[in-house]
């Protein structure tokens, strides 16, 4: 068997985690496996890195940020080497220059090309344990890119892909994906299978488990994926293309408290008004998640939608400076918002979904500001302080619970 | 102009210290030439690695100690390029991959074979100042090696011979080479010229300003070399074939107080004995210095030699370990000695100069323990409380001062 695991940069934080961490993969490795290490840079290494730059240029160029945080990755893997070498453990480190892992050209949000996966089989052939920097990438320019966030997933998931793993292993810190957050719902129960566009709709929505790019490119290359805790044996969750167990109606409820409403009233109610407001806003890089339309009076539309809480200034801002030309007549925003959502793949097929988590709300009191919904979600916007009584609600109204 | 600057690790160990080097080398970048400049790792950050590493592995990979220690001349070449960038000056930086700095395979003390110098032109060309990444390589296994103690300084003057660069600067915490340490000897003169054989006796002899290698480098491939400060704008010492100016007798004194004499004594008076010691110590790694050998009694011979301080010990214990194939009945060795030396071109042909040394010495009171001496340089063992006044005395009698 070949497996891969990924272990994130608090897996790796001081002496004592990176021997765990050794100590975890070489069972595999001794029970006859193919062993690929992926590591993330050592805990605050990022942190410390961004900090120096911005003390030299708050508007560092992007290359030289990446050639910059690449280093991260390129101590955590040596280390582990050095800690595989004191178990008497052969094992290589690698990073992106010598995997060659090629990407697009963009810098500090690059995406994966292409592995060129002879080096790792090679090391693999000599029964080492090889360990790869993960997040970082190398460009046509011979330059380093980095993956952008969660890019370590990333960079299992194409590995696993490349090698035609039988197994790639995504470590964390918790034991896999919960119905709901364990913190907020005591009886919360781990998922054993999950399907990956039920992942994807979680990690959109604040579980932050799994990168979307990370599901996306296994979705993409059918690779198996297990979630699970990089501190206890407990099994983790399987994340494939679809589940055996029999179709659950929903899999689970996140909430995301990271959101700001915009709403924009009394626009002309012409073609091309939406466009322009949506366009404007993604030239600016500002990510819009739920959106409203609705008539308003005297034959204009209202727009409402939410931003991260982040870009609340930065996009009221942009707005405003582009009245004239979006039309609009008054704008507002709401801070103290957030997003309840289920996610499942049986509720395609099943009407009562919808009907069943609003009358859950609407029992212990709780209003609805706006309401989106995709094939195997169905996300509600209410006040920030009512959901942890809405994620339980809802937990409890579908049965979740253990 | 093409001129290469080499800054070493605490001329970039901060903020200020990193715009401090990024303003001396506009100066030449608006003057129209090109500038490279190659760097070492920030202040202590290859201790803090070592340390790192050996609280993982006390006796770690070599080939994983290079992939440890080579991120931390890549963060202090992203830096730079940053700060260049916050001045507004196009600026890349690149290391030993991006270069193509191609070394020998051995690891931790590689030496460099071949520079591939077209990345550097293309960048050179689009007006950037380029920014390379002292003291490490790649081999030819495409892994990370690094060129052992002074490394930075051997990798500018390579740049310099690769891109027949028309000056390579070295800039240090010294103004340049003087004719004595000034620390210790106040009307010490700072030399404005000195040969490359001189300067490799200097370098010997603990005169820390450049490190042998490069200096064999620089005389091989006939790069001229400038010793300078770098937070002074003081001329520094040019080091070239052979100097301009009047070729003086003696161009310094230097002194070294990290010796330990070992002596054997009564070894066979027959042939292969020193071979067969030498061969055995140089096996071993140790390097010798000062060789005296002397007739004994009884048809036997002794031989004295010197090594470095920190690796006596295990000298000794290896001499013992072998004392019947080496044929020795005694073995001594004594810590508290320092060697003196004085070096000149022109001493070759100038037969005096030993005995205007040692009469210098005499007149002081200071008793030789042994004599060694090349074309250009005498030395001589001493106690090493003595050094300071024998340094001061030769510096009177050859009248090196101001």
């Amino acid at each position: 068997m070949l497996i891969v695991k990924k272990f994130g940069g608090s897996s790796v934080a001081d002496r004592e985690r990176i021997f765990n961490v050794a100590r975890r993969c070489v069972g595999d490795y001794k029970a006859g496996n193919d062993v690929v290490v992926v590591l993330s840079a050592m805990g605050d290494t990022t942190d410390d890195l961004l900090d120096l730059a911005k003390s030299i240029n708050p508007d560092a160029p992007k290359r030289e940020m990446d050639m910059l945080l690449t280093t991260g990755e390129q101590v955590s893997v040596a280390l582990m080497a050095m800690a595989f070498a004191t178990m008497g453990i052969p094992a290589i480190s690698l990073n992106a220059f010598q995997v060659a892992m090629h990407t697009t050209s963009t810098y500090s949000n690059a995406r994966l090309k292409r592995i060129d996966s002879e080096r790792i089989r090679h090391e693999l052939d000599a029964r080492k344990i090889v360990i790869v920097t993960g997040f970082q990438g190398i460009n046509k320019y011979d330059d380093y890119t980095t993956l952008g966030r969660g890019g370590s997933d990333t960079t299992a998931v194409a590995l696993a892909a490349a090698l035609h793993a039988d197994a790639c292993e995504i470590y964390t810190d918790v034991e896999g994906v919960y119905t709901a957050d364990p913190r907020k719902v005591p009886d919360a129960r781990k998922l054993s299978e999950i399907t990956y566009d039920e992942m994807l709709e979680f990690a959109t929505l604040g579980a932050q488990v799994l990168h979307n790019r990370s599901v996306e490119m296994a979705k993409k290359y059918g690779v198996q994926l297990v979630v699970r805790s990089s501190l206890s044996d407990a099994e983790g969750t399987i994340v494939k293309e679809e589940t055996n167990v029999e179709k659950m109606l929903i899999s689970g409820v996140a909430a995301d408290k990271n959101a700001t409403r915009i709403s924009l009233v009394g626009l002309k109610d012409e073609p091309g008004v939406a466009f322009k407001l949506f366009n404007l806003l993604a030239k600016n890089n500002i990510n819009v998640d739920v959106i409203l339309q609705s008539i308003g009076r005297d034959g204009t539309k209202d727009i409402s939608f939410t931003v991260d809480r982040d870009v609340a200034k930065d996009a009221v801002r942009l707005l405003e400076a582009n009245q004239a030309r979006l039309t609009f007549q008054k704008i507002s925003f709401k801070e103290n918002v957030a997003k309840v959502s289920i996610v499942g793949a049986g509720m395609a097929t099943n009407p009562g979904v919808a009907a069943k988590m609003f009358e859950a709300l609407y029992n212990v009191g709780i209003n609805i500001k706006m309401i989106s919904t995709s094939e195997i979600r169905i996300s509600v916007l209410i006040e920030e302080e009512e959901v942890d009584a809405a994620v339980r609600a809802i937990h409890d109204a579908f049965q979740l619970g253990k």
